[in-house]
Parts: structure tokens; C-alpha cells; sequence
């Protein structure tokens, strides 16, 4: 049977490839974007596990929005105005695809950030969108790049992650926050805020979202993927009431409903008096994962690496000096390293600078250290072969 | 900002629009297809649930196919040779909804029978399919009519029930399976078999599935819906590797995974010893309600009205004297009974013969005699009314 043609093209995904690879107990992953198993709030979810059993209506088929006491808590939680709405879905991976199942026809035109998050990438090439990119410095999206783009072209959507940045770990400024959202209420561009790691800031202040700028030209997404536990899959979409009801529509042909137990799950952790507590603690591992790893990398990598330090989120992005990435990936994961190449965050891979995407989160601080010692080993071994390569020339 | 080509043309689903109206007290519902809540199997899966806070592997990112202990253990239930395998969904709806997006360009054929299940219309509706329908009599659909959609549409899939259909409860029989594995293998069409319904047999002798007749050119949706819980959202999609390859990486960008602590849930039930027990007593419950109906509708309908048994599954199908049945489900349901009228089963509606849907799932034995009566009241009236219009003209 032939594959329909917007399969043709996906490619598999390199980061779950290079994961399966990096399940090798010798090989230290900074590859995925896991967070530390022993970080999920187990014994916070454990009172309201305990109590599935006396909740019949959890079993029960429910409402494609999803389970009504989560619905009610996150409203306002979110703080939401009578005019918008939230829905769960099965992660916000899902709400991403049913968002561009709504929206987008082949060849409407995506804008998103270069690097960028790839599940999105595949979402919008199952759509056959038209993905048009705009760079990124350490404030954010470039503006002047973001206008001509949507002067030009005339999106239907912007999909950004302004808060910790995958992969970069970039977390825009205010004023950035302040531009994007002007721009997208003046060209009228649906901005899709995705906001999964928007919690885990363990430095600086936090900014307002991107979308409270723009409230009425924005659809967010949110996770709990990262502060509670990804198996779950509970992720949410909210914005205002007409852009959700086509998206809950596809949702219903999609698979009804998601699991509704797990969402029950979500809601007694959300209201447990020691969440916040949990989260803090979460903040402060991490943090202390990221330092040691930045330490790490700025005191054994070679001068010519760019390292810039997060204030949260999952990730360090390091810029290396030209180099074929693939190959260097492939070199570390034989030295039991396993990074992701910066080509794989690009739409188009060969536009891609050299750079690679290490996770913090996963690994011990031990192990962060050690991991950061073979990846310098490697790269010091690379240029000293170029320049004797040079040299030769 | 415009919603994309494909939404734009589904209608909300009745059903689940009937359901929200059926939510008054007052009202019995025979509209929608839930399985009774006291049938559930809670205290069989008390003890998974209750040990979930200890597998911290449930509450990481799993793999897309499914968790592995219950892939494992229905690779080896459903007796799948070495060239086929299963992966889990968020209920067999999203399974469908993956092959559809994976196989179906717009424009392409897909067989259904016509009536058919609603879910599956939205799905191939959603992905733009050419749908060409087949009828159906009780010994399943009519197979000169398959063969000729088969060699003058070159269809991709054919699209069917076999076990006590919904809406209209037919179990085919085995030479009709037969037939249609023959035509499927002759022309090269995958036969999606959903079959939810299976393991709901109370009367008659199990028959092989269709698959089991064509292997090779089948694709087989089960759930745990029916089975066990549909708040769970377990399903499952079984072929050989290659019809499941492309549907994989299209689940990867879909939602990555579905819940891992409802596989979990369902692994502990399937394992459980009393599970064979719990399967017995709710075949015994609806074959009661099943008959409890069947005798109550023969008693007090109008003659006019064919009802056939059915030997498993969730529905009673009634076909009524030539009528408006919107305006019939209308005027029922301002006497407090819901049911779905057969236009809603058919994607040409207007060809739709008058008729509609029962289920005996849901409500009390009691009940559903009050139902019964309520209908028969209310088609007699309309009898009447017809009769004294028919006089005058």
C-alpha cells in the first residue's frame, strides 16, 4: 500500500534514533530531553493513584476538551478571560499537531525560528506547510528579519518557544516579547506559543509570556511533561474560544478523548499544598546540573566553542568551528558520548552552523563532568587532525 | 485565521452532541455506545494502579509503539507470526485515524460499508478520502457490489466491522469473510478490520476474524474500551511491519506516545487470573439487557418496524415505515428517550433508509423496557398523524 505523500517525506526522528543508540549503559546521553526520573513528583501524584480506584467517572468515556475538574482548575490557574478556554491533549506534542491539522493547508506558509524544536518540524512537514525560518540571537527572534517575513509572505502562524529555547536555551527579553507580539497583531499571525519548559527558570527573573502581549492573536502550549512526568502525556492548548473549537473538532476524529486517569492524576498533583515546594527543589538540581555542566565545558572545551549559559530550560547550545557535525556526533557517541547535531533543528539541514544541543537534566553532575571531558577529548584529537590536514595541503 | 480545507467540511458529531442533551436525568439514553460503569473492572486493576507509584519507568517518555510488557504480552495473545507486530494507541480511534493519515491521500478511495461507524467516516473525511460505500445484508456486505468497487475504483482500503456492526449489529458470516479475504488478496486492498466488539459475543459460536483469512493485506484495530475501560483510551493497531512502519512515525509526531500508566493498568488487567471471569459475567449482563430489549421492542413497536437480534455487541438496529427520523429522534428525545437516526451512519445521508440505532449497554434492563414503551408511543402517534394526513389529501 502506498504511503500517503505527506509521509514520504518525514524523515526519522535522529534524536529518538541516536536515544535507542545512547540506551548503552557505557554511553553518558546529553542527547534527549529527559528529565530525571527521579525528579517526578511520585509521592505527591500517590494520594490521588491511590484514590483511582473510587473514581468510576474516570473510566468512563469523557469530554474531547478533557477532564472537567483539570479544565477548571487550569482556567484559573491560567487565569483566563471569559472569552478563551483550555483543552488537554496527549502531551503538547499533540495539541501542536492538532493545531496545524486545523490550520494549516499545504503549502500555507509556517514561520518558525532557525534552530527550532524538531517535533514541530515534523508536524508542519506533515501538513506540507511552506516553513519559513527567521534567525535568532540571545534576545530572541530577529525582528527586522520576523517583519519581512511576515510583510512578505503573509503567515497564518509564528511557532516559537520563548521560554528556554529547544535547542538553544535562548529566553527572549522583554522588549523582544513586547516587538513579537506587536508584529503579530498588526499582520494578524497567530503566534503559537509553545511554553514546555517555561517552570524550570533557575536564574533571573521571570518574564511575561509572549502571548499575554497579544492575547486575542496567540495559542498556548503548555506541558506537564517536565514538572511532573512526560509518560503521562497531559499537555494543554489555550487561546481564545474560536481558535479552539476547530481543534477540539479534529480532536474528536483524532482519538476522542485522552486517557482521562492520568489527567485525574495532573489535577490532584496540581493541587497538592506541596507542588510548589516540588518544583523548587526540581529548580535547584537543575540548576546546579547546569552550572557544573557549564563550568565544565568553559573550562576543558578548545577557545574556539561558544558556550552561553541558560536560565532555565533543558539545554546548553554549543557553537563549534565549522565541522561536519554528523560526524563528530557519530565520534562522540564511539567515545560513549551522545549529543544531538545542530543540523537536525534546522528545516533546511545544510543551512545549519556547526553546533551541538547538550542536555543537562538527565545526566548526574558526575556524569555531566565526565561527559563534557570526552566531548573536549574528541574535539581537541578533530583539530589537531585538521590542521595537520592543513598543514599537509 | 482560516481553518484548513479538511475541518471545514465536518459536521460536529451528532452523536456526541445527542450525548450532551441524553446528559438530563430524565432521559434514557439509547444513543450513545458506552459500556455500563458497574461493568468496569476496577477491582482487577486495583492492584496495577495501586502498585504504579513503584514502576517509575511508566511516568518517563516511553517508546511510540507502546510499553513493552504489554506489547510483549499481545504480540503473544494475538499469535502474530514473526513478520507482524502491534503497537498501542490512544484507543483503536486513534489507530484509525493514524492508518488514514498514513495511507490516505485526498482523493483516494476507501470502501466502507454503508450503514458505517461514524468515528470512521470523520477520520477518512478528515483526510480527504473519495469514500465509496457498499451495503450490507445480514450476513455482511454484499459482495458483488465489493468486487466491483474493487475493480472499477482501485480502492486502497476497505473499511468494515465484522463483528456485531456498529450501527447495525450484523456478525458476517464465514463464507462472507472468506469472500471478502479472497477479494482483498485478488485486488490488493488493505482490509482495515476494527473490532472493538469481538470478545462482546453472548450468543452464537465465535467465527475466525476476516484478517485471519488475508494476513497480508489486513490491518487489525482492537480495544480495551469495551473490554475494560474506555476512559483508559487503550487501543491497538496489528500488521505486518511494513503497514505499521509508516503509522509509527506518523504516532511520533502525532503525540510522541500515548500514556504509559493506562498500559501499565491494562498489562496488570489482561495478567490478572479473574480477567476470563469478568469477560463471562458482562456477556452474561448484555445478552440479559440484549434480550430484555429485543423481546420489548417486538412486543410494543409497530409491526412495520423489522428488528433483528443481534449475537453480540452494543446496538439493536430498527428499521422504521419511511420517515423524517431528525424529526423522529427530535420528538423522542422530548420524551425522553435518545437515539441516533441512521442518517448520521451514512456518508451520503439523504440515501440513508429510515431506521434507527439502539444501544442496550447502558441502561438498566428496566429501563430500556421504559425506552421501548416511550418509542412505541411516539411512533404510534406519529402512525396516526401519517394516517389521518394520508385520509385528508
Amino acid at each position: 500500500m502506498e504511503i500517503a505523500k505527506s509521509v514520504q517525506q518525514i524523515k526519522p526522528s535522529y534524536i529518538r534514533e541516536i536515544l535507542a543508540a545512547a540506551s548503552d549503559k557505557k554511553v553518558i546521553s546529553l542527547a534527549g530531553g529527559l528529565p530525571d526520573e527521579k525528579t517526578f513528583p511520585i509521592e505527591l501524584m500517590k494520594p490521588t493513584i491511590e484514590a483511582l480506584p473510587e473514581m468510576a467517572n474516570v473510566f468512563q468515556y469523557g469530554s474531547t476538551a478533557g477532564y472537567q475538574p483539570l479544565i477548571d482548575h487550569l482556567t484559573e490557574a491560567y487565569k483566563l478571560p471569559a472569552s478563551h478556554s483550555v483543552m488537554t491533549c496527549t502531551g503538547s506534542q499533540q495539541g501542536l499537531d492538532l493545531i496545524a491539522r486545523a490550520y494549516v493547508d499545504p503549502n500555507d506558509t509556517v514561520v518558525m525560528e532557525a534552530p527550532c524544536y524538531l517535533g514541530a518540524m515534523q508536524v508542519f512537514g506533515l501538513v506540507q506547510a511552506n516553513i519559513v525560518t527567521v534567525t535568532q540571537d540571545e534576545f530572541g527572534p530577529n525582528i527586522a528579519e520576523l517583519e519581512e517575513r511576515f510583510r512578505t509572505q503573509s503567515p497564518k502562524m509564528f511557532y516559537a518557544v520563548p521560554d528556554f529555547h529547544n535547542p538553544t536555551g535562548v529566553c527572549w527579553s522583554l522588549k523582544r516579547r513586547e516587538q513579537v507580539a506587536a508584529l503579530c497583531t498588526q499582520y494578524n499571525v497567530a503566534l503559537i506559543e509553545d511554553s514546555p519548559y517555561r517552570e524550570l527558570r533557575f536564574s533571573g527573573d521571570a518574564l511575561p509570556m509572549v502571548s499575554e502581549f497579544c492575547p486575542d492573536h496567540s495559542i498556548v502550549l503548555r506541558s506537564f511533561s517536565k514538572v511532573a512526568s512526560p509518560g503521562l502525556r497531559v499537555g494543554t492548548v489555550s487561546g481564545k474560544h474560536s481558535y479552539l473549537a476547530p481543534i477540539i473538532k479534529i480532536k474528536q476524529g483524532a482519538d476522542l478523548h485522552s486517557a482521562v486517569p492520568v489527567q485525574a492524576i495532573v489535577h490532584g498533583l496540581l493541587q497538592h499544598e506541596d507542588f510548589p515546594k516540588h518544583l523548587d527543589k526540581m529548580r535547584d538540581l537543575y540548576k546546579k546540573r547546569h552550572d557544573t555542566m557549564f563550568e565544565a565545558l568553559r573550562t576543558y572545551l578548545p577557545s574556539e566553542c561558544k558556550i552561553t549559559p541558560a536560565e532555565g530550560g533543558m539545554f546548553i547550545w554549543v557553537t563549534l568551528p565549522q565541522c561536519d557535525t554528523f560526524a563528530l556526533a557519530k565520534e562522540l557517541l564511539a567515545n560513549n558520548v551522545a549529543v544531538v547535531p545542530s543540523p537536525v533543528f534546522y528545516p533546511v539541514p545544510e543551512t545549519a552552523p556547526s553546533a551541538m544541543r547538550l542536555n543537562f537534566t538527565n545526566a548526574t553532575s558526575e556524569e555531566l563532568v565526565i561527559a563534557v571531558k570526552r566531548i573536549a577529548e574528541v574535539l581537541k584529537i578533530s583539530k589537531s587532525k585538521a590542521e595537520i590536514e592543513a598543514a599537509c595541503a
